[in-house]
C-alpha cells in the first residue's frame, strides 16, 4: 500500500506526537518522520527508539519538505510554532494538531496565518496517560479510541480525508464534531475532572498531617487522584486555552456541590440518597465496570 | 492453633463482613461461624458459599452463644442492631464493628447500651472496592491494609488485644487512634473524595447531552468516577454520621476550588501552575505510580 504521507513532520515528540510516530511507522502509513522539539536529549532518545529517522531543533528547518505537519506542542506554544513554521511550510502542507481545546489552536493559526489555512485540520486525539515524554509513547496509544477531528469552514476537504485517514489507519474512531461542541464536551468529561483531581490533592496536601492523610488514603483515592499526577503545564495551558467552557463547568460543579452540602448540613438523608442513585446509575450505564 | 474465637456472630455479609468470615475461616482463627442480616437470600447464598456456618435473621438469636460480634451494618442500622442484640449478649461478649465513622458509633453504643460497653472495640478496615454483597468478598481483601481501632476510654484492653489479633491474623496491619482523629483523616482521605466523584457524575448526567459527553469521558474519568459506583444507601449513612467532619472538609475543598476558578478567570497562568505543580508533587510522592 501506499503511504498516505511520505514525509511527515511532527513538532513535540512527547506521549501523543511519540505513540503517532510508533503507530504510523507500525502501519507503514508514512515514510520519512521527522522530529522537532526543543529538548535535544529527548529528539535524540527518539531517534535511538527509532520513532523518529531524524530531527531538527529548529520548527522551520524540520518543516521544510513535509506534506504533513503535526502540531503535538502544548496550547500555549502553538501560535509560536506556526509563526516559526509559516515561511518555511510547503504551499500545499496538510497542518494538524493534537491539542486538547480547539478554539484556541484555531484563534492561533487565524493569528499566525493571516486567516485559517486550507490545509489546517484541528484534531483532539481522546487517548493519553498521566505519563508523558517519548519514553511513555507506545503504538497502540490509539487503538479503539476517538479522535475528534474539527473542521472550520476553510477547511479543504481532501486534507481532512487524508488526516482521517491516518487516524484510522493507526486504529482510532474518528469522529467530527464543531470546535465550539468539542470545547464543551471535553470542558465537561476531561478538564473539570482534572482540575477537581488537582484541587483535591492540593487540598490535602495544606493540611497540617499531610504525611498521615496522605498514608491513609485507600484505593479509591489512588485511582481518583492519578490524573493529579499529570503535566502541569499542559494543564495550566488547558485551562487558560478553554477557559470559559471549563469556568462554565466549575460553576455548575459549585452549585450541585453546595446542594450536597445543604444536604448534609440539614441531615437531609432522602436528597443525599437520590443524588447517589443517581450519579451510580449514570456512572454504571455508561461506564461499565 | 488455638481459635481466637470459638463462636462469632457477624451482622450483615457483605463485602466486609463476608470478606472477615472467608479470611478468618482460611486463617483458622475462628470457629463457628454465624451470620445475621435482614437479606434471607443473600444470607443462604453465604452458607452456599461457606463463608458462614449458619444464619438466624434474628439479632439477638444469632448473637445467643457468640464470644465475639462483629457489627457489619450501614451506619444508620448500628444503633437499632445493638438495641435487638443487647437483651441476648453474653455478659463476657466482644463487640466490635467496622464503620466508617466512629464517633457516631461511639454515641449508639452509649444510647443502646446506657453506656460503652467495655467489650466494645470500635473499628474501621481501610479496605473495600466500589462492589459491594457477599458475592464480591474474598479472603484477601485485609492483606496488608491499615485495620483502625479507636479505643474508647471504656475499652478492655483484653478485648483490645484480641479483636487486634483477630485483624492481624487475616493480615491487617492495626493501628489505633483516637475516634475523633478517625473521623477527620477519613473525612479528608475518603468522605470527601466520595462526594466529589458522586457530585461529579451527578453534574454531568444533568447536562443536556448526557449520552455524547459519557461517550467522550476517557480512560482517567472512568478511574476518578469508580468511586462514584459505591453503595448509595452505604455513602449516605457515612454523610449524615461524619456530618461535622465532612462540612469542614467540603467547606476546605470548595475554597480551593474557588481559588482555582479566580486563577482561571484572570488567566493567572503562574498561579495554576503553581497548584498543579504541587498537587503533582504531593500526588507522585505519596501515592506512587
Amino acid at each position: 500500500m501506499a503511504h498516505i504521507f511520505d514525509k511527515v513532520c511532527i513538532i513535540g515528540i512527547g506521549l501523543i506526537g511519540g505513540s503517532l510516530a510508533r503507530a504510523a511507522r507500525a502501519a507503514d502509513l508514512v515514510g520519512e518522520i521527522v522530529g522537532c522539539g526543543r529538548n535535544e536529549a529527548n529528539l535524540e532518545r527518539a531517534v535511538e527508539l527509532g520513532v523518529i529517522d531524524r530531527f531538527d531543533t529548529d520548527p522551520a528547518a524540520a518543516v521544510a519538505d513535509a506534506e504533513l505537519v503535526v502540531l503535538g506542542v502544548p496550547l500555549g506554544a502553538m501560535q509560536p510554532t506556526m509563526e516559526a513554521i509559516r515561511p518555511a511550510l510547503r504551499s500545499d502542507a496538510i497542518l494538524t494538531d493534537v491539542g486538547s481545546a480547539k478554539a484556541s489552536v484555531v484563534d492561533a493559526a487565524r493569528s499566525a496565518f493571516g486567516e485559517v489555512p486550507p490545509g489546517f485540520v484541528p484534531g483532539h486525539p481522546i487517548a493519553g496517560t498521566e505519563k508523558s515524554g517519548v519514553d511513555a509513547s507506545f503504538s497502540e496509544l490509539f487503538r479503539q479510541r476517538r479522535i475528534i477531528l474539527t473542521p472550520t469552514e476553510q477547511t479543504d476537504s481532501r486534507a481532512l480525508g487524508r488526516v482521517r485517514s491516518l487516524w484510522q489507519g493507526v486504529g482510532g474512531e474518528v469522529v467530527e464534531m464543531s470546535v465550539e461542541h468539542h470545547d464543551e464536551v471535553l470542558a465537561a468529561t476531561s478538564h473539570l475532572p482534572h482540575v477537581l483531581a488537582f484541587t483535591l490533592v492540593d487540598t490535602l496536601s495544606r493540611l497540617g498531617e499531610r504525611d498521615e492523610v496522605f498514608q491513609y488514603a485507600a484505593g479509591g483515592f489512588r485511582d481518583f487522584t492519578r490524573i493529579a499526577s499529570s503535566d502541569p503545564i499542559m494543564w495550566r495551558d488547558i485551562c487558560l486555552a478553554n477557559r470559559s467552557a471549563i469556568l462554565d463547568m466549575i460553576e455548575r460543579y459549585q452549585a450541585e456541590l453546595s446542594n450536597m452540602q445543604e444536604a448534609i448540613q440539614q441531615r437531609d438523608g432522602q436528597r443525599l440518597l437520590e443524588a447517589f442513585l443517581r450519579a451510580k446509575q449514570a456512572r454504571d450505564r455508561y461506564c461499565g465496570g
